[in-house]
């Protein structure tokens, strides 16, 4: 494969097989909540030397550990799956299987613009493992799995407001770093994460307005007003 | 009721009970889609005479009947409405009950901005004559009655793309002026009418495109790209 043979003149063979390793050590420790670590400890876990550690990483990342604090581990998992070429800006997972999250589970207008709905979540047993739209409805403990299997950045809430901030919470430890929150609540997140609020009842409300200026200004120029006295 | 006694000081009792009456008929020829009529025609229909017709008209109206083409219907269905305080700009009816409308009618969004969607339509008779979040989805054939009576303004489409014109033709002729369009497809209407586009995907492809130039910007400043050499 030519990628590779590229990534031969840059990385050695041996080093390009460890960066997977890497990569999936340092996305279990992002899902436990940690967000450094050390090349040590990532030696002490692959059974290498800190040494070749630190040098595998300098292949990646411009940005070499702290001492004491470590290397950050978002910036890591970005750029090692940047090296193997993990870009996946296309796919996006969704929670909450009820009436909203259906309806865009089953709406096929996202091809057009490249864009996958993959996989959807929901607490409900009697929602789990059915298929909308051809999208498999799985239990929500197997979201981190399938968000770092897939390398999925995008995620879509469509659960009720009082579930929105840990369905969040939840995504950005698997990976997400893409919100499309349709919750009516204000979600608090890292300044890593981009938020895109979608505010349905604001677009009837902009039309509702539109629909009251155009009919005042038409009424005052064609129709006597009530008590014209 | 103080908004009656007004109306005495401008218009007599007997022109203010014949009003409804014209709106009646008015909006029964709008139905059948006619959109202009003559005093003459109105008082042979009302059994009244000609000029207590153009008397009764341009008490609520600027525009008198011009010669030959006679009265804007929308237009004297507009001020007879404003007159008798039918301004109803709050309630919304809805056209396709699929996923899609009924996650707008289950949505309770709406409420905060005083709007409401009052009943919904649907052409599958598994679902006319169920309750979706408190609306009862009526057959296609009631949606001209409904309207009227209610004077709604403002309805909602989503139904598929193939079905959106002629659902959007048939809200017109029912006195739908504001149209809130969620099929993947060009409405054409009369400059009167207003059409606000809701195009889902649109919003989930700019989340996208952010989060790739986001996910660029950081690579470039923090990562070792691909073949360096």
């Amino acid at each position: 494969m030519e990628k590779d043979q590229k990534q031969y003149t840059s990385i050695s063979k041996q080093a390009l097989r460890r960066l997977p390793y890497y990569l999936n050590y340092l996305k279990r420790l992002r899902e436990s909540g940690v967000d450094k670590v050390s090349s040590t400890m990532i030696a002490k876990e692959m059974s290498l030397n800190d040494v070749q550690v630190r040098k595998d990483l300098a292949a990646v990342s411009k940005i070499g550990g702290k001492p004491r604090k470590g290397f950050d581990i978002e910036e890591l998992i970005m750029c090692i799956e940047s090296y193997l070429g993990y870009n996946n800006i296309n796919d996006a997972i969704l929670v909450g299987a009820g009436h909203l999250g259906r309806a865009l589970l089953s709406y096929t207008g996202f091809e057009d613009y490249g864009l996958r709905i993959v996989a959807a979540f929901d607490i409900d047993e009697n929602v789990v493992n059915t298929n909308i739209g051809g999208k498999i409805v799985f239990p929500m403990d197997k979201l981190s799995d399938i968000c770092n299997r897939l390398n999925i950045h995008i995620g879509i809430i469509t659960v009720p407001a009082s579930a929105a901030q840990s369905v969040c919470d939840l995504m950005v430890e698997s990976g997400i770093i893409a919100i499309w929150n349709f919750a009516p609540v204000h979600l608090s997140v890292n300044e890593n994460v981009i938020v895109h609020n979608e505010n349905i009842a604001e677009s009837l409300a902009l039309l509702s307005s539109q629909l009251a200026a155009r009919l005042n200004q038409k009424k005052n120029n064609l129709c006597i007003k009530e008590n014209p006295v």
